[in-house]
């Protein structure tokens, strides 16, 4: 099939190469020209502009796009189906917010243009090398270009999830779930970091990965980055968030549905990233306030 | 080698079972004895009592506990220890709590006799096709029977994790990880449940499975269960514990780790199994005592 890529970051570019390996003809755009010899050197025919990528297609045309959610995501969302005719399709393979993703559903069914909403899951590694797809948008067109999904993923890697939206809403909650696994993973190696043993954190990943309980490809890529010594000294203990904790713990709240260790996990990561950390100078005045228990002075 | 089995439930059996199967000459001892015809077809000499079972060894004595923590263990522990000779073994293959197996080690410590606790992982299955073992004892006597571990676990599916303690230290934190992981999977789930779409429990399982972030041996647990039609409508949600994720929470707060994801999901099942909600109750009735809001009252 012929296939457009708009986006030729991490994910995009790999996502593009894995394409072109499994013998789709790849057009590729980026606003980042430099990229223009790697995504050439990869296979990609690259384009400087969306008006050229369209230029390029001989047959109907498929846009995928692996943009940052938000602005950028609707802009080219916006400038890409001004110029598709019906029939066509458009592919947001990014992490855009569900709702976000119904509405740019509607907007395609009034031009008889089909939206899928696809979220994306398996990093780097899985986008080159197969990667794993939940599916929003209209089954009889998803059907139609199947083959793509069955080529680009692992087996059994996608899954039809539903009318436009649902790929999306999958992927959330699988960010979701995934932050308290990472969580729980990582308090867990706190707690052996501060045992009366010296467990070797390597060889505890190696071990949890071969037969127990917890073994998974989280537990393997600590592994990978726990073997050399473990110890991280390193790094900062900070942890970004990109918005899909967020919106699992937001749409619980719409539905008032329970989920104290997700909520916990991103409240766990905006701790790592609240330098000032008002909320506990509070605490601790009060602290001070009521029993007169010291309170740590800044130095000047 | 020469292993003696105790306590030939669910996981020992099983276990006891792959020991035949890799060649071991294996003697068994429970004191159901009903389970006598059962162990026989499985390979086991069964023995009805613990002298019976010492008595039927040719040779140096390694004695291997899979019994119930707590007051079982320490019961056939002791007699056990008393019936022992210099260089003999016991492992405790348990679920112990790791200051319990510390002051094991060093009571056969006095006595020359080399105690082992082994954290066991991978369920029933691990048990009978290849389990994952952390090990605390004296090294130089692990390494003597080194080979019975290399034996019974999948490849690189054993860890001596140091002195005696540690194995059922870590085995402690791997349940820890282990109830922050099902936790951030149920509650990932109940949202899928209450969502606009009407997702298919069993295909997101096995999507998640291929090439997500989140694929791990839990969640191929999920699709076994949730592929019939997901509903689990034949099940109470009450989920019960067995200690180590309890350790893990106390042993935290000894040494003032946060784990408050690990320690919410021990909260969420000690929730599960609260029938009286009294805490409930108070909240309710404060609610209705500062603001009128309405609390339901018990039918008669």
């Amino acid at each position: 099939m012929e296939l457009g890529v708009i986006g030729l970051g991490k994910m995009g570019l790999n996502l593009a190469e894995n394409m072109v390996e499994q013998g789709h003809r790849v057009l590729g755009m980026d606003a980042d020209l430099a990229l223009s010899e790697e995504a050439k050197a990869r296979g990609i025919q690259f384009s400087q502009s969306i008006p050229d990528l369209l230029s390029r297609f001989t047959d109907r045309k498929i846009i995928w796009m692996m943009l940052p959610a938000g602005e950028i995501t609707e802009s080219v969302f916006q400038k890409v189906k001004a110029q598709l005719r019906a029939g066509d399709y458009i592919i947001d393979g990014g992490n855009a917010h569900f709702e976000d993703s119904k509405r740019r559903g509607m907007e395609c069914e009034e031009n008889n243009i089909h939206f899928f909403d696809v979220g994306t899951s398996g990093g780097v590694s899985g986008a080159r090398n197969g990667a794993c797809m939940m599916i929003g948008g209209n089954e009889k067109a998803f059907t139609e270009i199947e083959e793509v999904f069955t080529s680009i993923n692992v087996e059994d890697g996608y899954l039809y999830a539903g009318a436009s939206g649902s790929g999306h809403y999958l992927k959330m909650v699988h960010n979701g779930v995934e932050y308290g696994m990472m969580q729980a993973i990582g308090e867990g190696f706190n707690v052996l970091k501060h045992a009366e043993y010296d467990f070797e954190m390597g060889k505890v990943a190696k071990v949890w990965n071969n037969g127990s309980v917890i073994r998974s490809w989280l537990m393997e890529l600590a592994f990978d980055f726990l073997s050399d010594n473990g110890r991280l000294d390193d790094i900062e203990g900070v942890v970004q968030s990109s918005g899909e904790g967020q919106w699992t713990v937001q749409e619980a709240l719409k539905m008032q549905v329970p989920v104290p260790v997700i909520a916990q996990s991103l409240m766990s990561r905006y701790s790592s990233t609240d330098e000032e950390k008002y909320g506990e100078k509070i605490v601790a005045s009060l602290r001070n306030g009521f029993g007169g228990h010291a309170i740590i002075k800044k130095e000047d």
